[in-house]
C-alpha cells in the first residue's frame, strides 16, 4: 500500500545473487541469480493460487446457509442460516486450537509451497514393522511450529476444506436441533472428528499408507475431499439425524410420508450456483500449485460431472414423476460435483460426465430411499448428497483413473490407475479408505452426539417451540419481522415470555 | 494435497536443464535452465489468470439468474429461476459434445497457455485466392485431440462464454416459455448457434479474416464478446420472442401497455452486482494472459464503463419520469458492461467512461421502443441490454480504439485504431461483423425456434397455466411455498390433477 | 482470445535480451534474458494478485448492500439497495475525475507493480526543515499520467477502498434520507473527503511522515484500512445520523427505545459472508504483491479475528440477554474483521485472535451505547462496527505488532513493532492517525453535509414518506410488489399524485 512494499520483493530476488556472487564467475552467479528467482516465482504462483482457491472455498459457506435455508421453511429461517453462519467461525477456532496440529501435524515438506521445517507424525502403530500413522500432535493455536508463510497458507485452505464438512449435519438436523447443541457438537467435528479421519488420508496416515505398505495401489487416494470431506459430512449427518429423529409431522402413523417444501427455492438454487463456483476452488486447489498444469483438465472435469448430474437428475425427475424438480436438480448438480471431487485430476472428460451422471440419478434414488424407507428425516438431502456421492466418487476414481496423473502420490511410483485400467489394488484401497470414513467418522459422530446431548441436556427442541418455528425461541429474531404471517406469526404476541425483553435493539417490533 | 505433489513440478522445470545440458558449458545450461523455468513459470502464470477469471465468468450464472427472477413475478419464479439454473448444464454438455469443436477447431497455437499441437480450420471456402474459414471439426467431446492441459483450460474458458450467450433468452421469454422449449432451444445454442458465429470472429473464421484478406482494420475485433457473446444473445432473444408473442396482459386493445414489475428489486440488483463482478473475469480473462499487463488498463475501463452507464440511466429517468428508476439503473450497469466488453482493451479512460454512459440512455431509449412501439415483450430488458448495447461496444471500438494496443490482432500488423485516429476501415469490419450477427445469429435463432417447436410441440405454455403461474405446472414445486398468496395461490387447490402426487418429498404440503 | 495474442507477450520477455545482447558473451546474455523475463514474471504475478484481490474488494458491495437492506423494513428495501447499489458508481466517478490524483499524486514508485514515472506531492507543508504532505493533484480523470498498465491497476485497487468507504454512510443513515442528498454527498465522499485522509496515510502524507519526521515508530500504519476506510465510514456516518436524526417512531419522550428489526436476517447474514469473503481480498491485496509470501499469514489472521468476533458477540449476547441474536453475530464478524483490517500483516495468530474477540464484545457495548445513550439511531450498526472497531484495529497495531515484518515501511528501517513488543512511540503514531481521523474527516463529514443540503434542500424525506416507506416516493418502485402489504401498501393508492405515470413499463401495476 506504500512505497516501500517494494523492498522486500527486490530483496529476495537480488539476495540469492549475492550469496552466489561470492567467488564464482559472473556469468555463473547471474545464471543461478535468475534460477533462483524462478523459483521464488513459483512459489509465489503457487501462494496465489492456493490461496484464492481457499477464498472460493471458504464462500462456499454462503452457498450452504442458502441452500439449507432455502430448502427449510420459513419459520426456522433464521435459526437455519445462523447455523450455518456460524459453523465457520466455530468450527475454525476448533481446528485453529487442535484440529489443525492432530491433522497436519504428519505433513511432510510440502515443496509447492516453499516447504515446512517440519510436522512429524506424533502417533503411529507399528505392526510387522510397518508404520501406520494415526494423527499428529504439532501446531496447536498455530504455535509451536515455525511462524512461517507456508504454515499459514497451509492452514487457510485445509480450515475451509474443513468448515465444508462441519457444515454438512446442519441441513439434515434442521428445524429441529437445539442451538447449544449444533454449538458443541461443530467445536467436536472441528477439532477432532474432521482432523482426524483427514491425518489418516491427507495427512499420511494409515490410509495414505495401504499402497506403499501393502501394496494397494497409491493407498486411498482422495484428490480434494469425496471421503475426506463429503463422507465424513454425510456420516455425521445420517448417525445424528437418526439419532434426533424426524420433524414432527414429517411421517403419519400408517408409515406415509408428507412432504414440507422448502420456503424459497431460488434462494437454494442461487445457493447451489455459489457452490459450483466455490468447488472450482476445491478441486483446482489441491494441487497447492498453480504450476501444476493438470488444473485445467480437474476444473473442466469439475464442471462437466455437475452439469451431467443436474441434466440426469432432471430426466429422472421427469420421467418418474412427470415434472423436472427444481430441488432435485440442485441436489444432482451437488451430487456430480462431490463425486468428481475425489477423481477430478484423474479422469478423461468422458469418465467425469459418466461418473456426475451416475451422480445424478444416485441422489434421487437415495433421497427416496433414506426418506421413503428408512425414515430418516433429511430436510435438505444432505445424507444422499454428501454421504452417498461421495462413498461413489472415491470408487469412481478406483475404477477410471486413467493412468496419467499421480506419479509418486502416497510415496507410489507411476500414476494412479483404476481397476478399468488395470490396478484392481486401487479400487480395495478406496472401499477400504469409505469403510473406514463410515465406521471411524460414525463411532467418532455417535460419541461426539453423547457428549453434546450430556453438556447441553439434550439435542432437541421442545414440541411446542418446533411448532411454532424455532426462531423466536432458539434466536431470538424472526428471519422475516415484515411478514410474521409466514414466520411464527402468532409467536409474537403468544410466547412473550418465550423472548427476552428491554433492550430496544433485539426486540421484536410490535407490528 | 500431499507432499509428493511437487515432484511433477520439479520435473517440468528441471527437465529442460537435461536437455540442454548435453555438450554445452555450465553457465550456458545454468542459463538455459533459468529460462526454461521462466518460461515455465510464465505459463502457469496465464493459466492461474485464465481458468481464475472463467471461473468468475462462471459465476455470472447466478447474476442473471438473480437479475430476470427478480425481474418477473413471483408466480414464475421458480420456472425463470430453474431455466437460469439448467441452462448452464444443458447447454454446456452441448458445446462439449458438439459445439467446442466447430467454434475452436480452427485456433491455431495459443501461446499463452503453452500451446496446443493442432485445431485445424476444417470447413471453409475459397473464393478468388483467399481463403475464409466457416467452422471447426475437430475435438467433439474433449476426445480427438491431444488430451492437453492447455486445451482444457481454453475449453473452459470458452464454455463459460458460450453459457453467458445461452441464458440472455431465457430473459426474454420468461413468464410464458414452455420448459422442455427452452431445454431444448439451449441444446441448440451451445452446439450450434453459437460456437459458430464465434468461430467467424474468435475461430480465425470469415469475420476475423476482413483485414488480412480485405485490408479492412484488423479485421472484426470484439476483445471479450460485445457480439460474440452479447448480441448473439440479444438476436436470439429478439427473435424468439417476436416469435413467442407478449405475456397475457402485457398490451390493451387500445395499443396502451401495461407495466408488469419484477417482484424482488433487492435481488434484482444484487444480481446485477454478481455480473459486474464477473464481468472483470470475462474481460480481463481475455487476454488468456497475466502476463499481458493490459490487464490493468482492461478491468479500469470495464468498471468505469459500468459506473457511466448506471448513472446515465438513472439521470434519464430522473428527468424523464420524475423518479431515478432502481430497474433501469441496473440495466444501465449492464449496458455500460455489455458496450466495454468489446473495446475495453483498445480505449483510453475517458472513452470507456462515454462509452458506458451513452450505453446507459441508449438502453432507456431502446426498452421504451421495443416494449411501447414494437410491442415486443422483454421482460428483463435483455435484447435492449445485450442486443443494442453489443452492437454499440463493437461500434464504439470501431470509433474510439486509440492505436496502443493489439499489434498482430487476427494476423495484422500495427495496433488497432478507430475511425478517430485513423482507420475508416476498422469500423467498417465492425460494422460486418455486427450486420453478420443479426443476420447469422438471427436466422439460425429463427431455424432453432422451428425445430425446438416440432421436437417439443410449441413453444408457448396454455392461457391458465400463465394465468396462474407456471410455477407448479411446469416445475411441479411453487418459488415459496409458505406464502402461495403471492405465487399461484389458489392452484395449490385448483390445479391438484395438474401436479404429480404420491411422492411425500415433492408433493407440496397443505398450507 | 485470438492467436495473435501470444505475441505481445513473447516481445516482452526476449526484448531485454535483444537489449543485454551488444557486446557480452553469450552465457551472460542468457542469463540476462531469464533474469529479464524473471522480473517481468514477478510483475505479472503481482498484477494478478492485486486485480484480483481488487475485484474480491469490489464485490464487497453486494455483501454491504445486502447487510444494510436485510437490516431494514422492507417498505424501504428499494431505497436502501438503490442507494447500495448507486455509490459504487457514484462515488467511482467522483474518484476518477478528483478523488485519485488527490489521494495518489503523492505515491512515488511502485516496485511491486512496475513501477510509476512519477506522482508527486503537490501540495505540502515544511515546518521546521521538515516536509508534510497534504494532498497530490496529478492524474484527473486517469489522464495527465503516462498512461500505463500500472497506475491503472493501483488505481482499480484504490477505487474498491474508496467505495467501500463511501457505502457505510448508507446503513446508517437508511430509511430517511433523500436520494437526492445521498447522491451528491457521495460525490463528494469520493471526490474529497475520503481522497484526503488516504493521502495522509497511504500517500506519503504527514501521518505517514510521523515516523521518518518525528521518530514516532513507523509513522501512522494501517495495512489495509482500518483507519483509512472504517474508520472515515464509520466518522462520516456519525456526524450525518447525528445531524439527520432518529427514524420516526425511534425514541419516545420518556427515552426509552424501540426496536426497528430488519426485514429479512438470512439476506443480511448472506451479505456478511460475502463481505467475509471479500475482505479475503482487502487484506492480502493490500501488499499489492503476490510475491510477498506475508500473505499466507495476513489470509489467516484476517479469518481468525471474524471467526472469533461472531464468538464472542455471540457469547455477549446469549449471556447478557438469553439468545444468541444473529444480527449481533454478523456485526461481531464485521467488527473483527475491522478491527484485524490494519494489524493483519504484523501480529502472530493467536494475537488475531483476541483482536477479533475484543472488537465482538466493543461492537455489542457501542451499539447498545450509541443508540440506548446516545440516541443516535443507525438502522445497522455501521458507526459501532466501522468506526469504533476500525479505531481498536490501527491501536491494536500499535499494541501488538509483533517485530517481524514491515521493514522500510514509510521509509523507517527495522520492522513495524507495537507497545507490547517494545515501541511505545508507534502506539503514539496510531492514536495520532484516529485522532486526525475523528477530527478531519469529522469536519469534512460536515461541511459535505451542509453544501449537500444547500444542493438540494435539505436531507431528510418528509414524515408521511417515511410514515409510508421511501421505496415509492424516491425510488417509482416497490421492492416487493408481489407483496404490496409487506411494503408501502395503503401507498398504492394513497400517493398515486406522489409517482409519476403514463409510462407503461414503470407504473406499479394494479395489484
Amino acid at each position: 500500500m506504500t512505497r516501500s512494499l517494494g523492498f522486500g520483493l527486490l530483496l529476495m530476488i537480488t539476495c540469492p545473487l549475492v550469496l552466489a556472487g561470492q567467488g564464482v564467475p559472473a556469468a555463473d552467479s547471474l545464471a543461478q541469480a535468475a534460477s533462483a528467482a524462478s523459483a521464488a516465482n513459483t512459489v509465489a504462483i503457487n501462494f496465489v493460487w492456493t490461496l484464492v482457491a481457499g477464498f472460493l472455498v471458504m464462500f462456499m459457506q454462503a452457498g450452504f446457509a442458502m441452500v439449507e435455508t432455502g430448502f427449510t421453511r420459513a419459520k426456522n429461517a433464521a435459526h437455519t442460516i445462523t447455523m450455518n453462519f456460524m459453523v465457520y467461525g466455530i468450527a475454525m477456532l476448533a481446528y485453529w486450537a487442535v484440529g489443525f496440529a492432530l491433522q497436519a501435524g504428519g505433513v511432510g515438506a510440502l515443496g509447492t509451497l516453499g516447504g515446512y521445517d517440519k510436522l512429524a507424525h506424533e502417533v503411529s502403530l507399528t505392526i510387522g514393522g510397518k508404520t501406520w500413522g494415526l494423527f499428529g500432535g504439532t501446531g496447536f493455536f498455530l504455535t509451536g511450529v515455525a511462524y512461517t508463510a507456508p504454515v499459514f497458507a497451509y492452514f487457510l485452505f485445509q480450515m475451509v476444506f474443513m468448515d465444508t464438512a462441519a457444515t454438512i449435519p446442519t441441513g439434515a438436523l434442521a428445524e429441529r436441533w437445539k442451538f447449544s447443541a449444533f454449538a458443541v457438537f461443530s467445536v467436536l467435528v472441528g477439532a477432532l472428528i474432521y482432523p482426524i479421519y483427514a491425518n489418516w488420508t491427507w495427512g499420511g496416515g494409515w490410509l495414505a499408507m495401504l499402497g506403499k505398505n501393502l501394496g494397494l495401489g497409491h493407498g486411498h487416494v482422495d484428490f480434494a475431499g469425496s471421503s475426506v470431506v463429503h463422507m465424513t459430512g454425510g456420516v455425521m449427518a445420517f448417525v445424528s439425524a437418526a439419532l434426533l429423529g424426524p420433524r414432527r409431522g414429517k411421517y403419519n402413523a400408517d408409515g406415509t410420508v408428507n412432504a414440507i417444501p422448502g420456503h424459497n427455492i431460488p434462494m437454494a438454487l442461487i445457493g447451489t450456483f455459489i457452490l459450483a463456483f466455490g468447488w472450482f476452488g476445491c478441486n483446482v486447489g489441491s494441487t497447492l500449485a498453480g504450476s501444476d498444469l493438470r488444473i485445467g483438465v480437474i476444473a473442466t472435469n469439475t464442471m462437466l460431472a455437475g452439469a451431467a448430474g443436474s441434466i440426469t437428475a432432471m430426466l429422472y425427475m421427469w420421467l418418474k414423476y412427470d415434472k423436472p424438480d427444481p430441488s432435485m436438480m440442485a441436489n444432482g448438480a451437488l451430487a456430480g460435483l462431490v463425486a468428481i471431487t475425489a477423481p477430478c485430476a484423474f479422469v478423461t472428460a468422458p469418465s467425469a460426465v459418466l461418473i456426475g451422471g451416475v451422480a445424478g440419478v444416485l441422489v434421487c434414488a437415495a433421497v427416496f430411499f433414506i426418506d421413503g424407507k428408512l425414515h430418516i428425516d433429511d430436510p435438505v438431502g444432505a445424507i444422499s448428497v454428501h454421504g452417498v456421492n461421495g462413498l461413489w466418487g472415491i470408487l469412481a476414481l478406483g475404477l477410471l483413473a486413467d493412468g496419467t496423473y499421480g506419479d509418486g502420490w502416497n510415496g507410489v511410483n507411476g500414476a494412479v490407475r483404476g481397476l478399468f485400467y488395470g490396478d484392481p489394488g486401487q479400487l480395495a484401497a478406496q472401499a477400504i479408505g469409505g469403510l473406514a470414513n463410515v465406521v471411524g467418522v460414525g463411532v467418532m459422530a455417535l460419541a461426539a452426539y453423547k457428549v453434546t446431548a450430556l453438556v447441553v441436556g439434550g439435542h432437541r427442541v421442545a414440541p411446542e417451540v418446533e411448532e411454532l418455528g424455532l426462531d423466536l425461541p432458539e434466536m431470538g429474531a424472526l428471519a422475516y419481522p415484515d411478514t410474521p404471517e409466514v414466520a411464527s406469526a402468532v409467536i409474537l404476541s403468544e410466547t412473550a415470555s418465550v423472548t427476552r425483553g428491554g433492550v430496544g435493539q433485539l426486540e421484536p417490533e410490535a407490528v
